[in-house]
């Protein structure tokens, strides 16, 4: 079935969401590994835990600003045209007719209510002239308001990035629990292929994809396990699978789906285990051979040796399972940009088509450059691209002047350095 | 002066672009330190040298689909209606009236001159129907189509992402030079703060600007170096920053500008060399009273203890300071989105403002809703936003739905799990 599937070039493709949904529901996640870490090694780990407030924060009521902590009461009617002269103190508390300076951050005395800012007096010895009023609580970070004790301060399954780290060290908390790295063993397949360092012979090519995927792993801060490459042979494909289903959390494999007639990795990956591949063959460009399974619960991403299409096929469908197995709340999408389509482009009905784009500012509006849709094994499409355009399944193309959305893969340069 | 200018509450306000001009024309960078490193260590490095193809790539000509190679003259007129028979052949060349298997990157067969995508023909035991004609090179990778020998494939000053590592490995080169990660020094300032780990009095907070500042350097691949917490004291401030400007390739500092009527790590950094303060107290909200310093031609920067003002001061100072000490070529900007603003805001005028906004997808267009404009020492303002606005010095504030671009610095949440 597959074989013929294949030889009729998958005329029984999925579309790409009811293959993700289908191999999701069908993904039964064991319970994660959790351990504890310092802030300082946190960044970009999944928080394990929520992280709650054990006490207000701020502790105190403090000053928003620099100026003068004051009686509310006492600036009514206060302007420009009729300034007030306040007595500075430097008491605990203040009186009647007193202000005391304040920092930001500094704790409100007692008797004070609200802070009037440096800008708005002039100091004169140990006088301030005020001419401005203030409403009580004015500039004033109350207390808690923050984060209120018992309150969660960031979630479970949030990716820590610098600010979380700042909030919950402001907590008092110096450790905290983190989903481990998942695994992921990545197998390159195929006859042509030789290490980078190597040789070539005229027909053989540099083997990248694993070099690609492990990068592309670090970025999420899964931690990729090399199994090498492959020959186009079934049992050394099996053998190098199986030994990445017991070292690693998921296995991803390129090739072996467009060298010869035969599937030699769905194959391979239907011995191992089940329920084995759940879909083989997606409604998409590039990326279309791609194949989801799952082995003994293990994740199986059958990717396309095209590093173009491996890429692509990565992004669509590994990176959401990795980020199952990380613990994310919610699936990551990249940034996007709005963008005019700089030159006409058709896309095949029935395929959702990736379009790599060169985004650039052009004259007040974001510009997208379509970069060669063809040729999935072209890597420089993917370096001269700096993101891509989704071309739905039910669509034709792009108009020249059409308004696109870009999800960004790399900068979008915006100047040189002053 | 400064004291004066401190206690005037900065009345002579450095427009940012001006201030960051002015610092850039007088910092003299040195050579930066090249390192060899093998690719598997080169992401989000720097490539310090242009990496050339020493060969095309590809090397042949090669199929871009899975298909069969033939003669593109012999497919003149044919179509759906008027469908040609050919024979299947195994041969390294094809004759007239033969066609050969290929699958995506093989060689194209001598004789062949361009693809028939596998789903326009319908193989017959040794026969193919083809219904579709060809125009040569239609479907052929060409040979140097992907990089051309000699030519540049990642330019020096490119930061190395997963799809500059796949085009480099592509071409053979195993190891590529980088530039060194610069080291960056980080000194907290204040009576007031203590450690994270520790037993705080009720005037005591924990001090964070350390742990969110070095996240930040290595979210850029830089090496924070911890100078720890400095009292309000002159001399031990000196002596910090001075260790620092011996170990490290720039300083930041923060704090030391809010607690009293001294400025006193300006006053420490003037001692230490010259030039000194280049600039001191930002036309900005938050980070006014950033300045930013060179001692020795290493930078410094001083930024303020809030540590939503010390992150901001980071994006917009130190960020670009550490971009050109790392080597990139451009100044790299977070990824923008244009969304409406949910609430009318107000904004100083005369103060570039950065307003701290949650953007989500709402019916079919973004939404940025505003996070409090004040209280910069509040840290959740940080996390509950996933960028900001830069609002100008010209302008007073934002209208209700007025469309704004929003600089990203965490995810946008676009959906639950499948």
């Amino acid at each position: 079935m597959q074989i013929l599937a294949r030889l009729k070039g998958f005329k029984n493709l999925t579309p790409v969401e009811k293959a993700k949904k289908s191999f999701f529901s069908k993904l039964q996640m064991g319970k994660l590994k959790v351990i504890t870490v310092p802030l300082e090694q946190a960044l970009n780990r999944v928080l394990a835990e929520d992280i709650k407030a054990s006490e207000n924060l701020p502790k105190f009521d403090r000053s928003a600003v620099d100026g003068y902590a004051i009686k509310a009461e006492e600036t009514v009617g206060v302007t420009h045209f009729k300034p007030k002269t306040f007595r500075i103190t430097s008491k605990e508390h203040i009186e009647n007719g007193e202000v005391k300076q304040v920092w930001t951050g500094n704790p409100i005395p007692k008797g004070a209510d609200a802070v009037v800012m440096l800008e708005n007096t002039k100091k004169n010895n140990s006088e301030l002239k005020v001419w401005i009023s203030v409403a009580p609580g004015e500039n004033i970070s109350k207390r808690g308001e923050d984060i209120r004790r018992g309150e969660v301060a960031v979630k479970v399954g949030t990716r820590l990035k610098p600010q979380h780290l700042g909030l919950i060290a402001a907590l008092g908390i110096a450790n905290v629990k983190v989903f481990g790295k998942p695994k992921v063993a990545i197998l390159a397949t195929g006859n042509e292929l030789v290490e980078i360092g190597a040789k070539p012979r005229e027909d053989q090519i540099f083997e990248v994809n694993r070099l690609i995927l492990s990068a592309l792993c670090r970025e999420l801060e899964a931690e990729p396990v090399d199994l090498g490459i492959a020959r186009d042979d079934a049992a050394e494909i099996t053998e190098k699978i199986k030994r990445g289903l017991e070292v690693a959390d998921a296995v991803i494999t390129t090739g072996g789906t467009s060298v010869g007639l035969s599937d030699l990795v769905p194959e391979a990956v239907n011995k191992l285990g089940k329920p084995g591949v759940i879909v083989h063959g997606m409604a998409m460009r590039p990326a279309m051979p791609t194949a989801l399974a799952i082995v003994n619960e293990k994740p199986v991403i059958i990717l396309s040796g095209n590093p173009v299409a491996a890429m692509i096929g990565f992004e669509v469908f590994a990176k959401p399972v990795i980020g199952v197995l990380m613990g994310l709340e919610k699936e990551e999408s990249r940034p996007v940009i709005k963008a005019k389509i700089t030159k006409r482009i058709t896309t095949a009905l029935g395929r959702k088509t990736f379009v790599r784009v060169h985004v650039f500012k052009g004259d007040g509006e974001y510009l997208a450059e379509p970069i060669s849709t063809r040729g999935s094994g072209i890597i420089s499409t993917m370096t001269r691209a700096n993101g891509y355009v989704v071309v739905p399944e039910n669509i034709e193309g792009l108009d020249e002047g059409e308004a696109v959305l870009v999800h960004l893969f790399d900068v979008v340069e915006e100047k040189e350095h002053v």
